[in-house]
């Protein structure tokens, strides 16, 4: 009874907080807000008639099966799709490897559910996804952060922290950094956990959303390729893949890979957690993927997010110039800009806010208050609106940042 | 580093495990196979023409923003409509009482995480539903019985039992007894945990499958009376609720209402889970409340189950006799059957099928395995077949009972 509403709530309640980005959409979803804010694909790239074209025939073919419970695993069509596409790429992956979440947000709540007791080490890297603090804070770990640089995490960190129980890493345009992991150290982190015993979650939502420079293999791709046919017995990375940002979110539809040991236990935690997922995202995905809606849509999705990056990236040079730094992403949906030491990025939100621009401060992406904390960060998503409503937010944000009143 | 595996599994994994209905249904899609086993709606009744029709003028007016990343708390319009359903029977609730979940399932395994801390005491009713013992499992809970005879749980019981967290309650045709509770003993649910300060998780997934007695009011709308306008300040129900009866599982889609400060934190649970539920299910069934279709189909529902109940009360009349006892459910899906003590339901079901007939033995739905145990007891399904077949499975079954070889 410690609460003023005198309801015995858990211990863990203390730790679960509103997600900073959350509260934020409900301010940018005002018409005239340029948001730079919220991390949506663009809504004009959203398939509805793909979607209505596949339901139309699904519905008769596989509809009293959609609607009715199935398999907790997923649908067994679909899971066979995506471990084709992981063999295809050399990693030894059976259907008995691969469970269909909702969404990815979903692979990391299981991960906690696995993985952490009270005060265990969770590595993450400093700047991190939000989504996966918000989901793992419940489990009281005891994160610890790994540097980056303009290469992504630091690979040596993992050689040298005190053990943990998994890094968290998202290699390809990290979301909030825009960094990509280079090949070499890509290939440095698999080793070092394979040395150590310890493991890997590797979250990719964004590995088709490349503008520019080459494709590189993922974390599981090269652990595959070096097991070969032990992969299953010995792998040591879990992987994330999503379906929010190459066809919908909001049909929440995500897959864990990983040896079967884990996948087993990931199954009885969604047994408990919401039997499966939902049916008709499944049989959607499964035929968008079949139909090869999928691939056909992403060169189109790719120029347009293309288009939209290189506006915000001229507009910065434009008009923000030598006044802050920023990263250059060759792919994903985000950027991430440091502002002078003598500027705080929270009250440059309540300032941009006024002048109808909107963007995520950087404290939220880090875990720890007295470390690298983000006050003189921020994020920008260039997803979510046209190049003239880039090159105007930021023209007016660049005015924030040149003016002197914000100075603290 | 605690198992065969060499992945560090955190404490909890150790007590999750599979449940023993969703691996029975493996065995049970034998085509010819009578199974008993399952908990679904009839395939008959999935309203396969239903979703089509909405679906094709939905996807026009709202399929971009439901396939876009919605709300976390849900489609307001839904929520509005539940609100809206409670209100009309005497609990003050508006949206923000309302949480949309992936089926009612996701809504026990927020309760757990809001409430259960290592060794809490938690009730549960003797027996109980075992999708809520698998939700919880992994919080580690103290699981406490709460015996039942033919009116329901045993009101009083509340009154003795040490203080605890929750008590989980089934009032209507509970899953897997089929026994409802009692109007008297629901008055009085709901004075013993007023007059004690303790919390009551209300599950009542089949409300609306009723086919025979009297409508009675869920405890939630009991305490929304006596309390009036003070509901939200100072009710002590969550109350969980489900389409998946009433239109389709596979649409994966549920609801909590209880007060404010509880979903509060409900949602802060969500965003860590999975963000938020399927665009799609949730303006489905908004569509198919709005329309009259869920309403419209309920009488058939009902009728087709009603149906099936009294062939299965018939055939167990006349081929089982006085070799068992069994309850008389007014509505739901089950009902449930006491062997004689010299017969074991583990060892008759292994017997069962191999004469292809299949059910659930009693002891999953037990947590206590050195109390009340189940042993002797066994849950029958009546929604999935027809007459003829549920007949000739009973006739099956009975024969088995009466044999003497499977006498332990």
């Amino acid at each position: 009874m410690s609460n003023e509403h005198n309801y015995p709530f858990a211990r863990r309640t203390a730790n679960m907080k509103a997600s900073a980005i959350r509260e934020l959409l409900s301010v940018t979803t005002q018409p005239d807000m340029i948001s730079f804010a919220g991390g949506l694909p663009a809504n004009e790239v959203l398939p509805v008639e793909d979607v209505r074209r596949v339901l139309d025939q699904l519905l008769t073919k596989l509809g009293r099966s959609a609607l009715q419970y199935g398999p907790t695993e997923g649908y067994l069509p679909l899971r066979e799709q995506i471990a084709t596409m992981y063999r295809s790429r050399g990693v030894q992956a059976t259907v008995d490897n691969i469970l269909l979440t909702n969404g990815s947000q979903q692979g990391l709540d299981f991960a906690g559910r696995l993985f952490i007791d009270e005060g265990d080490p969770v590595l993450v890297e400093a700047p991190t996804y939000v989504g996966a603090l918000t989901a793992w804070r419940p489990f009281l770990p005891k994160f610890v952060t790994l540097p980056t640089d303009k290469d992504g995490v630091i690979a040596d960190q993992l050689q040298d922290a005190p053990p943990f129980k998994f890094a968290y890493l998202l290699p390809n345009f990290q979301n909030p950094s825009g960094l990509t992991l280079s090949l070499e150290r890509r290939h440095k982190v698999v080793e070092i956990i394979h040395q150590r015993n310890m493991l890997v979650l590797e979250d990719d939502p964004y590995r088709e959303l490349r503008y520019s420079g080459q494709d590189l293999p993922s974390l599981i791709e090269l652990e595959g390729q070096a097991l070969g046919a032990d992969w299953d017995a010995h792998g040591r990375i879990i992987h994330l893949g999503t379906f929010s940002k190459t066809l919908a979110p909001g049909l929440r539809l995500g897959w864990v890979i990983a040896p079967k040991a884990i996948i087993h236990l990931m199954v009885l935690a969604k047994q408990g957690a919401d039997l499966h997922t939902s049916g008709l995202s499944q049989i959607i995905v499964s035929e968008l993927v079949a139909d090869g809606t999928l691939q056909r849509n992403l060169p189109g999705l790719r120029a347009l997010y293309r288009e939209r990056r290189d506006a915000m990236l001229d507009a910065l040079n434009t008009h923000v110039g030598a006044n802050a730094e920023w990263t250059r992403p060759d792919g994903g949906l985000f950027l991430w800009l440091r502002l002078p030491e003598a500027l705080d990025s929270s009250a440059l939100l309540q300032q941009a806010v006024a002048q109808k621009v909107a963007f995520v401060p950087g404290e939220a992406f880090y875990v720890d208050p007295h470390g690298l904390s983000g006050r003189h960060e921020l994020r920008l998503n260039f997803s979510c609106m046209g190049p003239d409503k880039i090159r105007e937010g930021i023209r007016r944000l660049a005015a924030l940042v040149a003016q002197p009143a914000i100075v603290k």
